[in-house]
């Protein structure tokens, strides 16, 4: 059973506080064995690598064979059906198509001291992606994450994907080939995570790794950060739905069962402004986990974790919504547009009946890794932001340095950083002589 | 000594290897003990914070001291002389200036198929600056951090300042003051980080830290990373200057010792064309240094981490700059913006003879929070960015999820998320009845 919260109840608060509190994940500490991975793998190279995947995935690699050839590749993916393939490429092109409008530009203006300032976009030079192996291995998440980094400008992209006992999935190739993916090795584990940060004689290090893994890929990126840049660290998945009683229970019961379906430790939300409809929705959810195909997983998640959140109108919903600062937002109501204007903290927000949360998944074009755990209050998804950097730029003239030279010595001096005001004053005389 | 190295010479790639590579600080280890701080401050609130700050700062608070009153504020910064606020009230208008520029536009449009796609920027709603006590207590710093975060819209500013021994820098109070800042705590060390990322009966928490600080500091950061977001951990200070002959070599080599002074861990490189120009540089800086107020610190840095780099032309001091990554680049050469399309890796920029980097320190506009020890490969300084996080719309109509849902569903289904197709399906279903 979820819990049922109605905003009205004296005890409201006090269990609202409790369901945010909640702790859905415990991780196992794995960092002392990630530390001694990352040091055999900066130690010996491609042999610690080839050692370790012969261990936890049970493949014999040489140097030779840690990469995927092309004719491996092409092979592979010539065994993708047509229909799988349609709909991968239908993905790409509208994944592609809306992480080219995320590209910021370059700014460069003279102001009225005559100083002359801006910044610049650049893409990073190499970027990993990290897949991972056996049934998390999305082909979407393929797509999601080396899109942005190929519409970025990212020169040379790498993924890394263990194929234990040698399985692995052909979309996942399909996927790397469609975004354009350089280079994908057979490994994975933290092993990989430290290749990619650190180099081997046959992967070159990359700058930036992101993409999903378990606690030992999620340990190894936290302890290779500050060599490399990473992205989030994502948590369980979450979903709420804010929905009036105009709604069909069985769908808006399928939007909560398609993130619980992902995880035990997934949670879906929903709050409505109708205690009746609320239950209908639960029923609706216990019917359809009667028969769902992973109904284990999405029965624990909704059991554990779910909860049906009664309110007495919307601004409440939205003000609930906020501290939530969900994963995913789904808007079924009469005017989803104008209640967005108030959910403020949010990864992202899927707005009115026919935009159930799965199409983001695929092929809405946003992507979907997005920020977990509350972190949508600071953080924000994917995108190709996270394969840019930006340069700032200034160059002064003798007039500006001599309209703004001065304040720059005057802060230098009093914060006793002498030498910072001399490279000022030396300047500043010369023009003077 | 600084090191010489002549790019033609046979064992360049080993040493300039082994310069890159130098470690140029070591952090102690202060995790365990930042860990109990973290852990008293939150089973205990306030009285931990008014204990610790006893302890370190030999200051006894209250809850209702904690904070600087709006009088007390109003004292402090009657003290700062005219000149002082001048300068200060300049360079708070031209950082402002500069980070309007920054602030990213909403996007929304409908494609082909009829789905309405987007997103939308919002604010953080409460940060936290971290600002030194003593002797780093530097006003830039509380101007760099905190305008971007009013600019980017968060409501609620809260900085937290140590006092120890009841000393406070006016100045920092003015800055603060001219920022906009609503709350200043005279706490520091792990301790105010805990507070604002934990809340105390007097402080309430906040979901971004930022601002620079001591290993307590950086430690206890990265502690209550996920729970809040922050900005990154920043390295001693690094300057490249690329130049050739035609310089005042005493300009470059001030330029150097403003960034050598910071720290004795601090890095100053120049790479020039003419090798004999380089060792007029360094004589200029072994001049400079018998008479600078920080020739002690400015000085260690420039023996132990300084370098001066003869290149056979400015192409390979490009290629040079880009495996360096500088967090300051200088550029004073005959035409700057040339070569700046060369130089790809890098923090900030300052472009032709007329803009030394303590320019950018103060009151060029640009942010002086920028990314160090070789993290500009993949890191960007501080900016409205940091304060604002992007939320991704969708909305479908019938007809776009006609067309784009049963590409959904096929990759639902080939990834084994059968609810997440059914949520797609019972919608078409319905439209196709």
């Amino acid at each position: 059973m979820p819990v049922f919260l109605d905003a009205a109840a004296p005890d409201f608060e006090t269990r609202f506080a409790a369901l945010l509190g909640a702790k859905r994940e415990d991780s196992p500490d794995v960092d002392a064995a990630v530390a001694k991975i990352i040091a055999d793998v900066r130690a010996r190279g491609d042999q610690a690598v080839i050692d370790l995947t012969a261990r936890f995935d049970r493949i014999e690699l040489t140097p030779a064979t840690m990469a995927f050839s092309p004719e491996e590749i092409a092979a592979a993916v010539e065994a993708v059906s047509p229909e799988d393939r349609a709909a991968l490429e239908m993905a790409a092109e509208r994944i592609r198509a809306y992480h080219v409008r995320q590209m910021p530009a370059d700014q460069m203006w003279t102001d009225p001291d005559g100083a002359t300032l801006g910044w610049r976009w650049s893409a990073v030079s190499a970027a990993g992606l990290y897949v991972p192996g056996g049934l998390a291995s999305y082909p979407s998440s393929v797509l999601m994450n080396a899109i942005p980094a190929k519409v970025a400008g990212v020169g040379r992209l790498a993924i890394t994907v263990p194929t234990p006992d040698g399985v692995v999935n052909p979309l996942v190739l399909l996927a790397a080939q469609l975004a354009g993916v350089d280079e994908v090795y057979r490994i994975g584990g933290a092993q990989a995570i430290a290749a990619l940060a650190y180099g081997t004689d046959t992967i070159a290090p990359v700058d930036k790794i992101t993409g999903p893994g378990n606690a030992y890929v999620a340990a190894a990126k936290r302890r290779v950060f500050g060599k490399v840049g990473i992205d989030m660290i994502a948590g369980p998945s979450e979903i709420l739905v804010i929905a009036d009683a105009d709604n069909d229970p069985d769908w808006i019961a399928l939007d909560l069962l398609s993130q619980a379906e992902h995880d035990e430790s997934a949670q879906s939300i929903l709050i409505a402004d109708d205690a009746e409809f609320g239950q209908r929705v639960a029923a609706a959810v216990d019917k359809r986990l009667e028969t769902l195909e992973r109904r284990a997983i999405a029965g624990a998640s909704w059991r554990d974790f779910g909860a049906v959140i009664t309110v007495s109108d919307m601004a409440q919903a939205a003000a609930l919504s906020n501290r939530i600062a969900p994963e995913h937002l789904e808007l079924c109501v009469a005017d989803p547009v104008a209640l967005a204007e108030h959910t403020v903290h949010a990864g992202a927000i899927f707005l009115g009946h026919w935009t159930p949360e799965a199409i983001g998944d695929y092929v809405g074009g946003p992507n979907h890794v997005l920020p977990t755990a509350r972190s949508a209050r600071f953080s924000s998804g994917l995108s190709v932001m996270d394969f840019l950097k930006r340069t700032t730029m200034a160059q002064m003239t003798p007039e500006a340095l001599r309209a703004i030279g001065p304040a720059a010595e005057r802060l230098a001096t009093s914060e006793s950083l002498e030498a910072h005001g001399l490279s000022v004053r030396a300047r500043l005389d010369h023009l003077n002589r």
